[in-house]
């Protein structure tokens, strides 16, 4: 009887997951075992913030089921405790049973994934009541807590602070939102834009402290009550940590992977990492900037896809390449959309880009339409040959093909001059002609052309 | 004193306003002066619908006040009569004041537009209560009509047949919607969802009678009261024509400028015609398919805005190729929006490709956020490349931006192996991921791989 190539997957996160299903589906002989420490198998994360502000009904929404098929299988409660890479075995716990488990593999994915830094240097860290936004528990947790609380302290500005700062403020809570960078979504959104998001959300009741550093965490007992930053002092019923993520490699050092410079495991263009027979994908893997082709951890769901489906489908004999991150990412919250893609003008000229940017607001469809919504775009590109670098959107409209439209156009290169000889979709009652990208663009050139005279 | 290049523009539709806003805004020396029949300028013609529906509150809405500014002017009631190309001189009427007029011209841009056509074989077709949608005029006349009737026949079930249908049923009235081809949106969308938007129409109440041919108008008085088709008679208090245009070349043909095979003006790829200093742009024009290169006339006005830009900014000294139109067109109704672009798997089949086609119905956000909607992506290629043809989606959220990613992919000639690379955005509320575009995607890739086996 032949034997089926065996295909093990180390975690059931979005790569893992990602991975598992591609292998699976890209061939018809592999054997598809996916290992999860959880006792669930798939849970949505990046829905948590949403079922605390209400748009999702119910936690037991955000975990679903898994496809099963004699080929396939995700077993769960299943720590992996050691890899033997030269007889190609995995050891471990399971943790429902108690009892010990090995699996032989012809090929190993891991996508170990990630763990929330938790800040602890700082005294008092270790204080009850101060909760993370990773799994669904960690989500329950923190709405039961909020739901008897009237003020929160939420640290960290980026795309998953905002969203928690919004949904606990649509619950009502008074809500402090503390970043240690001079402004909001550093490093995702230019000053401008930051600085208007942060004023929306000031508008909005929100109180954002920008360039404040935690200090100091006090409790009652074991409870924290109060946040001190360097500046001040903030009393509260709980804390919300969203202060980013570190990758999870122990696996991979303990068996003696190399790293890469930030820490995440190093993999080519394939996804191998440096011993035969073995792959790595998503937050737990260190990739590069597709634009600059720099080192990078990306910790985006849509990155761990991207390279979950080039670890699983290169796992089972298949030749993809994965292109590196283009940083696509967004937010929705009850006030406002926000997403971008590429470099921000910042990191653009930190690249050593002669980067110029433009930014329009302006009615997505016709002004006369009562429920037209004004946007705001905003466009980086190379200033002298007006290549696409990046782009940033805002407004209260679906901004996720706008944001995929740029996505494509910086994986293909293109330039403005290349994109508005493109002949737009144009229904007054869905968009305007030209719509506010594309007012964008051309005025990137009127501004490129009067430079050049 | 040195005398400015003088660029005029007969005709202020979509193309002409687009031509003389790039000819003004990309020479500061050309003086632009567009010449317009009508007494007001600037009117949204596809917009007449959604003030018929009461999405737009005010006829007044949708006539916009023009730009003005000392090399740029827009006269209106101006009736263009004739053309001395040899002298470079326009003649004609000023309506207002019964006077005649001649300016001279270093750039003549045509854009003279399209007439629809009225169906003048038909016996009867010469009856009062017989509209056509063109003009704010028409739409005014077609409206207060339907403020007073019960019920009425919409004759052709092209994208403006199809929106003028549902926005008088949202009216109250009773609608019958004709069309002589076997299925709706003939040319539009491939016959499966032809027949899938024709069913959601009937479920709406709108009859629905295709393959059928109208052969009499028949009248009480002067006024229509009756449709006769081959196969059955209609009472009716009045009836919608929406049965297409024709190119308006008077002008053009009078003065001897050469016609293409499908009657529209002939131009080159830089929008000229076959006289020195002529261009031509818009309805009145005939270009040809991006994606095949045939002569084709698309009637659009994101086609006329193309070719706009690319007349303008070639009348004075720019040097613009256009690159021929994808049909990008899109319907948006109180029902359902739907659009395309590129070619049908019918037409693809029809040019030689050998066309491959995939439809999927996904939820566009993950299905447990209760205001998830369902759309319906088809997605047509060239069976042995992946190369995408086209494109047709259908669903009740806004699908311009999907429209617009698949048009940049036909246009940059990208294969699906190209798209399926591309990190997609991700934020739940907003969109799944995959989404449904990239579900249909892989599916192509898996169903190619099958039939390599």
């Amino acid at each position: 009887m032949a034997r089926h190539m065996k295909v093990v997957v180390i975690g059931y996160g979005t790569a893992g997951l990602t991975a598992a299903g591609f292998a699976h589906k890209f061939s018809r002989e592999a054997e598809v075992i996916a290992l999860e420490e959880r006792h669930y198998a798939v849970y949505h994360p990046c829905s948590i913030p949403d079922v605390i502000s209400g748009k999702v009904k119910a936690w037991s929404d955000i975990v679903e089921d898994v496809y099963k098929s004699p080929r396939f299988k995700v077993l769960t409660s299943m720590k992996v405790t050691g890899i033997d890479a030269s007889n190609q075995r995995v050891y471990g716990i399971n943790l429902a049973s108690n009892s010990r488990f090995s699996i032989e593999y012809d090929k190993l994915i891991l996508a170990t994934g990630s763990r929330p830094l938790r800040l602890e240097g700082i005294p008092g860290s270790e204080l009850a009541g101060i909760f993370c936004v990773k799994n669904v528990e960690d989500g329950m947790e923190l709405h039961r807590k909020a739901l008897n609380s009237r003020k929160v302290v939420v640290i960290g500005a980026g795309p998953l602070g905002i969203e928690v700062s919004v949904a606990l403020k649509t619950m009502g809570l008074k809500v402090s939102l503390i970043e240690l960078m001079p402004t909001i979504l550093p490093g995702k959104v230019d000053r401008d834009l930051a600085i208007a998001i942060m004023n929306h959300m000031s508008s909005k009741g929100i109180e954002v402290l920008t360039n404040n550093k935690v200090v100091e965490f006090r409790g009652k007992g074991n409870y924290v009550e109060k946040v001190l930053t360097e500046e001040s002092e903030i009393d509260t019923d709980f804390v919300v940590l969203c202060v980013g993520v570190r990758p999870n490699v122990d696996l991979a050092t303990k068996m003696g992977l190399k790293l890469g410079p930030l820490g995440g495991i190093k993999v080519d263009r394939k996804m191998r990492t440096s011993i035969e027979n073995i792959f790595a994908a998503g937050d737990c893997a260190e990739v590069w900037d597709a634009i600059t082709g720099k080192p990078a951890m990306s910790f985006l769901a849509n990155a761990c896809y991207q390279q979950g489906r080039v670890a699983g489908i290169n796992a089972v004999g298949g030749d993809e390449t994965y292109r590196g991150t283009l940083f696509s990412w967004a937010v929705s919250t009850e006030y406002f959309n926000l997403g971008g893609v590429g470099l921000t003008s910042e990191r653009a000229r930190h690249e050593g880009f002669n980067a110029f940017s433009l930014k329009l607001k302006a009615h997505y469809k016709p002004h006369f339409y009562p429920d037209s919504k004004e946007i705001v775009v905003k466009v980086i590109v190379d200033a002298s040959t007006l290549r696409i670098l990046g782009a940033q959107i805002m407004g209260e409209i679906n901004i996720s093909y706008i944001l995929n439209f740029f996505a494509l156009a910086i994986l293909r290169g293109l330039s403005v001059y290349d994109l508005v000889k493109m002949e737009q979709v144009y229904v007054p009652n869905l968009i305007g002609l030209p719509d506010p990208v594309f007012k964008v663009l051309e005025a990137i050139i009127r501004r490129a052309r009067a430079q050049i005279r």
